[in-house]
């Protein structure tokens, strides 16, 4: 399929490195142009820096310009539930009861190629309106599922990691798979998928709680005969789904040791939650390479808990951290709810981390860093959860030869008290410093949601506008 | 002023009851007409019943027709700062220094006049883009900003609860106010407005932390002068602020004494948050029938802490609790999304009660009063707030001789995901049970906003649609 080129002009902020590196100082790991220009040729980004320094360099250029906007890197999900699009938000208990009363039924639909592919097509449209470019999904344990995923990824030209998804206990009878077919349908997705096109493939034990051992020894065999692909699993979301796991693997001294025991903690192994993991487990994390997807709309509305961000940010043993919506558990797509959330979910931690309920829990550094400055929550959806699933060599920031997916967001739109509030950060036009544009950037995060994302741009061609998306 | 006639053909659903009396069978506290006509005569509701029963004893009316809605109660906001509309969701620490940094200096621009006026309109612009019909407001210490506000209601005919905010601590020294002037000047604004068209007054000591015993005694005297009137206020939002009263009053055991002793606890007493209350105190409002506006947007976003909702609705000594969106705390006017976040904080209680971390917490019936069901939500934001507040002689449903506010949400708008969401619920056309008019609902809590607003109607006449607002 021929890849799109195309220049466009506006105002751009990405990141060069992790904010959390820089304390005190972080627009040091950020990127801010008033007037830029962004040269994209076959998809890839062949240009990018001031508007008067890269425009004499490419004469005759069809430029696009994006006045009023603030454009980003896309976003990426790094953790969401292809299955779940139609129930996010369902009422019900914490996990494995949730799991048990809407999740497993609605996930037996998607055997049924049609309704799978309706599915498919709802749900990259409700990504693109959300902003994001890229996620790392589950899909069920039908490979239809897995198909029809990639299948319009494909068609959309998205950069997506997936994987079907093997579970041979804690679930309905048919909607378990054996590890020995787990295995085989697996390796035949890889061939078909893995690489092909901007798909990549990640080998997907749904979570300890519902794989036998040997389901577990698939995962590892696979992995093995696959170094090159992803793993993506759950660990230690709720207190109940830990004390199971333990029960399931009484040989296992904790959650963690689950997968290190099977040869999958290390790079591109990325767990969502890790709400309960004990900092031991962190540590482990931090020094295998191994990432966290941390899903604060999911966590809040579950009731999981509340992730320790500033616990994983620790500077000695920093754990890779992505975010993700986690729909269905996760009640919206938008990242920029999520980033809402996770604002939430440090400010929480940090009555217990400053000391104000208990003297003997204060730690002012965990504290600082579990507090989400619009620096480190935009590095999170973009930068920082490249680096998290290891894709920041193909995206994350505009740094040319990087493929170009990017999001325009409009910082006015939104809830009706949202255009005057944001006169505080710039009174008319749009920012002229690194700290108007990041002060912009926190309302969005602070009281917007998907509203705010005007355009998002796929491979250097536009692939949603608000108001004109289908729905 | 000449007050509207209207008649308004729906699906209608409201409350009779409070649905945590009917745990189990909690549909029997709500009142479902598929097909239902509410009928008003000068802003008054002069009937209402199913259609085929209502219409026939009405000829010759002028119909309105709001096909493809649900049509509530207009919803009750039980705690929102007038003054803050401007910064809501700013970035910051906890509330202490919340206040002071971002705060106070916005609220001190309220007594100029024009920047007062301005922002009135915006205020009651973004209420009624939520829903929100009636509010308990605070304003600022000067009486121009209380003014202000009174003024807007009174021209969009509003019923509202505001007084003039007293704070002689805690604040920069232009923005406190003396206790002789707090009295003085809130007599005048009683005098002026108090049962003036459908405004009503609240002497509003702003918090014990900001009010020295004199200003506690002026609200006293008033109380006593005017009994008539409600007491607004704060309390125990954040553990630094409950040392910190506790160090201003240490003649007082706690900080609910600080308003007994000023005989301000009781009938017409709102309190916001309550969070780190004691279940004696809780027991102590339950008996004075005084109540706590849960705030859990804002609750979230300043980290204060989880409201025990489940507490607060003991059967033995229950709270009166409204629901507040707490702007600019809490970071939206909507209060769909105040019941998304307070269905998660009575999920995140949950994992406490459900004896998943430890055992001795277990307790199971305080667990299943946390769970905030669509019954109990909009309960809450309607019916419930009229109790909380001593308003449902006047309003909180659509019995016959109450006011006529009301809104009409469209379950479909929102996310891209929401309408097939919604499927779920009910496949084609309307709601035709009341089972699945609260799925509906429910969806709406859970994965909507504002936006599942689309028009809200005030004393019988039409104040917002939307896509016709002004923003």
């Amino acid at each position: 399929m021929p890849k799109a080129s195309c220049a466009v002009r506006g105002t751009f902020f990405d990141f060069v490195d992790d904010p959390w590196h820089h304390a005190g100082n972080e627009q040091a790991a950020a990127r801010f142009l008033a007037d830029g220009l962004l040269v994209v040729k076959d998809g890839v980004i062949a240009d990018f820096g001031p508007f008067a320094d890269v425009s004499p360099r490419h004469p005759g250029l069809d430029i696009t310009h994006l006045p009023d906007r603030i454009i980003l890197p896309g976003f990426i999900d790094g953790h969401i539930h292809f299955p779940q699009v139609r129930v996010l938000g369902a009422y019900g208990n914490q996990l494995l009861d949730w799991l048990q009363t809407w999740i497993f039924g609605e996930e037996l639909k998607y055997r049924d190629r049609d309704y799978a592919r309706k599915a498919a097509g709802l749900f990259f449209d409700a990504l693109l309106a959300g902003g994001t470019t890229t996620c790392l999904a589950f899909t069920t344990s039908s490979p239809v599922s897995t198909e029809e995923f990639f299948e319009e990824a494909t068609r959309r030209e998205m950069r997506v990691i997936a994987g079907l998804t093997g579970i041979d206990r804690f679930a309905p009878a048919d909607f378990c798979i054996t590890p020995d077919d787990f295995y085989k349908e697996s390796k035949r997705l890889i061939e078909k998928y893995h690489r092909r096109g901007r798909n990549l493939y990640a080998i997907t034990p749904r979570f300890a709680v519902g794989c036998t051992g040997e389901m577990m020894d698939s995962c590892r065999r696979l992995k093995e005969e696959h170094a090159d692909c992803w793993v993506n699993t759950h660990i230690s979301e709720n207190p109940s789904e830990v004390r199971t796991a333990k029960d399931h693997f009484p040989d296992c001294s904790d959650y963690t040791e689950v997968h290190e025991k099977h040869g999958l903690l290390g790079p591109k192994f990325t767990a969502g939650h890790g709400i309960w993991l004990s900092n031991g487990e962190m540590r482990r994390f931090s020094k295998a390479g191994a990432a966290i997807a941390f899903c604060p709309l999911s966590n809040l509305f579950l009731g999981s808990g509340l992730f320790r961000l500033g616990r994983a940010k620790d500077p000695e043993y920093p754990v890779r951290v992505a975010v993700g919506s986690d729909v269905g558990g996760g009640n919206a797509f938008s990242l920029v709810r999520v980033l809402e959330e996770a604002y939430k979910v440090g400010m929480c931690n940090n009555t217990m981390l400053d000391g104000s309920i208990d003297p003997r829990n204060q730690d002012l550094g965990e504290a600082d860093r579990n507090k989400l400055s619009p620096y480190r929550a935009f590095y999170l959806a973009t930068l920082g959860g490249a680096q998290a699933l290891y894709l920041d060599d193909m995206l994350g920031n505009f740094e040319p030869g990087k493929e170009a997916d990017f999001v325009a967001l409009d910082w006015k739109a939104g809830q009706l008290a949202m255009a005057w509030h944001q006169t505080l950060a710039v009174e008319e036009g749009g920012p002229e410093t690194i700290e108007q544009a990041a002060q912009l950037l926190f309302g969005i995060m602070a009281a917007g949601d998907d509203r705010n994302v005007d355009e998002t741009w796929v491979a250097g061609a536009r692939a949603y506008k608000k108001g004109h998306d289908k729905a």
